[in-house]
């Protein structure tokens, strides 16, 4: 048998799951900072386009994707659901593990699926630019190739410790056309004032979130982009769980677990969300995010309403959170390293509709090189968490001939300087301590 | 249209096709040098399995692919083609333009398609350990991966100044299980007479090549594996061209040219070799290669019995040459600096079956950012001397409807360094005086 389980063109998803009108006790709104009052939309205009705000909100379950879209998605979609075989074996299990294969796109993850879309609204909009923030680089990545399709300007904002530890990236968004620099920049007031204060400040998301957002309501045409979170970066991602259970269809087969990583929720959202639908309607199926154990926002932290970033700039989400402030310890799983969690993983994780788990940095990179030797793809840090979690899933009883499908949600190429210090030993785990985690939540904002 | 032309797993390739006996005025044999006649073939096997030794002389024309090798290939294989729409309408060309991509192998590249069956043979005649050289790293990741599936051990001797420049290759081999060194090093006798002279040495594909050898004779129950070259490597890579014709087919089209860039000749041969049966009984197709105008074998060399390395250590062959000692400028497609060229491409070139263009690394980057740009891979700096010609073929008349078809040998998500050079116009490019041709082509060795 094929290991690849291939889609045919012609059976391509064509329109997105939005997973909102299906979540039980809904979504609360974003609240606006200013009055604790649901947050006006129009507000938001002056950042993201019109159609990307209808989807944040919408009610209707599935939403076209515009041919457009649908061109470039051609590159690299339908994606591969592969058979992993040689794992099994290596694991000696009954289970049959599925994993989508999300690195084989252009900036090598998942985040393409909704780079080209939102560049693909705001060119609409009659945007010419966009600014956003990257940290380990993979969305910085994706959103400078989108950006560049559509005859769009890109400026990234890069963290400063990995604009200087992870030059590929850069090189990536480079070649792509994208202007780079590294956060806290001269080019903004909030980057201009850290630097004045530490002129060799590493820089943070939260810093960098920052500064895109001063550079999109400075400079007339442009918008802001933010790559996961978000409802409408959800429900981009859905093309992913759409496609694996047509594919999983083609050879007969239904998971009885899926699996995702769970960093700001998008990859976990994209997998499992088109499965929400058959478990609430009584089907027998499991849906498992993983996070690491270092910044363990929906095992560890409370349900609240709290802000995106550091800096208190973006609307209030009611999510899983660890508290705006908490700055995770430095793992290498950098998609992975934030303080909330997207509103819908969060409220569906509320009503039990999945489950999660916290994994150390360790035991993922041991899964990932097993990962690579056997499938042959060396995994994104992220990914091994997703990896990790399905072969604990095939071993927990190596009879039982369960199904297993996991996101791959990228490839771990420009990650191997992780991969090294692994193998050098020189990586450790890291457990945050309860009373940390007790005060920075004990600093949520206070809403009434 | 789907962009990716997929072959179904049932339709795959099962049998390479071998050249040899249809190349016009055949290939005369290596020669040995202590007495300038033909190789014994009981001298071979001191460091080559019986099976690969076959295949290096064999008439037959078709040779079955053993079913191990066929369940690894299926990890990436049948490999997709491509038709490059987006790239076709930047130039403004009624060409249609196909590549086959080889950079979704383990390895990123098509080094994987022999480094597998080398392994199996390898594995099957009871070798546990094999010993081989890396320049760039290409081809010591593809022999890290496939003899680590095969259960064996690998030994890598990884020329110096690669060692140091590509730490994501060497962290790649490492994840695969290989053990790799920088070459020169201590553990041969070549190695430590080099570091005797000369600490620093930043070593060549000669020394290690020499390296390697001497591991594999020193070491009980080793042999040695070559990546590009010999007839068996430019057999297994045939698995490229066969696919395409294939997926051409489904598609009813059929080539005007096909390009490969032209190193050690393995990549050019695997996609150019199944064509060559059709030009020789009429068909009107064109066989483009594509060497570095900075290491000119076939277009400025000379056709002569040579050595393959520099230490001598290798049977000669008669195949066009810059000479054994020529040593090429610093250019960045590392896996385009040989001296020599494949004796199978060099008798194709000497019968007029083949042509050849020489190209500048400048003008191949520029062609590689434009093919990042449309089509959303950023290639691997050899394969950019193929885009570059193929945009060439595509541009001359740009209303004629011609049909191209090139071999995307590997991506360059770990040659992402030198596109940083290349944007920030640190290259340049390297033409060789004649004078030094000249000199270095009247060493080669004496036969008669």
């Amino acid at each position: 048998m094929s290991k690849q389980i291939l889609l045919p063109y012609e059976d391509r998803i064509t329109q997105w799951y939005n997973v909102l009108p299906d979540i039980p006790n809904g979504l609360q709104p974003p609240l606006d900072p200013e009055n604790n009052q649901p947050m006006a939309p129009e507000k938001l205009l002056a950042i993201f386009p019109g159609a990307l705000l209808e989807q944040e909100m919408s009610p209707n379950p599935w939403i076209d994707i515009p041919q457009a879209v649908q061109d470039i998605f051609a590159i690299w979609r339908p994606s591969p659901l592969v058979r992993a075989t040689f794992l099994e074996k290596a694991l000696g299990t009954k289970a049959k593990i599925y994993f989508k294969n999300e690195s084989v796109s252009p900036s090598g993850s998942h985040k393409t699926n909704s780079s080209v879309p939102q560049a693909y609204y705001n060119q609409q909009a009659g945007i010419h630019r966009l600014a956003t923030e990257t940290g380990a680089g993979q969305w910085g990545s994706a959103l400078s190739f989108a950006t560049q399709k559509f005859g769009m300007e890109c400026m990234v904002y890069m963290v400063k410790i990995s604009f200087d530890q992870k030059p590929y990236r850069k090189a990536m968004m480079h070649t792509f056309g994208a202007e780079v620099v590294a956060s806290p920049s001269k080019l903004t007031p909030t980057g201009q004032s850290i630097l004045a204060k530490d002129p060799n400040s590493p820089g943070s998301l939260g810093i960098a979130i920052s500064e895109a957002l001063e550079d999109t309501v400075s400079h007339p045409g442009t918008n802001y982009a933010l790559g996961s979170v978000l409802n409408h970066v959800c429900l981009h991602q859905t093309i992913i769980g759409l496609e694996a259970k047509k594919q999983l269809a083609m050879v007969g087969d239904y998971p009885d677990v899926v699996i995702g990583c769970c960093g700001g929720g998008s990859n976990f959202a994209g997998i499992a969300n088109p499965f929400v639908p058959d478990k609430l309607n009584g089907k027998k199926i499991r849906l498992l995010g993983v996070e690491p154990a270092s910044c363990p926002s929906m095992t560890r932290g409370v349900y609240a309403y709290d802000f995106g970033d550091l800096s208190k700039r973006t609307p209030m989400m009611q999510m899983y959170t660890l508290g705006h402030d908490f700055i995770p310890p430095g793992i290498h799983a950098g998609g992975l390293r934030y303080h909330g969690m997207s509103p819908i993983v969060s409220a569906l994780y509320r009503e039990k509709v999945i489950e999660v788990m916290a994994l150390h940095q360790l035991e993922c990179f041991e899964a990932g090189v097993l990962f690579a030797k056997t499938e042959g793809i060396i995994p994104a840090p992220e990914s091994c968490h997703a990896i990790r979690a399905a072969i604990m899933e095939a071993t927990k009883d190596l009879n039982e001939p369960k199904t297993i499908l996991f996101n791959l949600s990228g490839h771990g190429l420009l990650d191997l300087a992780s991969y090294e210090q692994y193998h050098a030993g020189a990586l450790s785990n890291y457990e945050y301590p309860a009373e940390a985690i007790a005060e920075a939540t004990k600093r949520l904002p206070k809403i009434c």
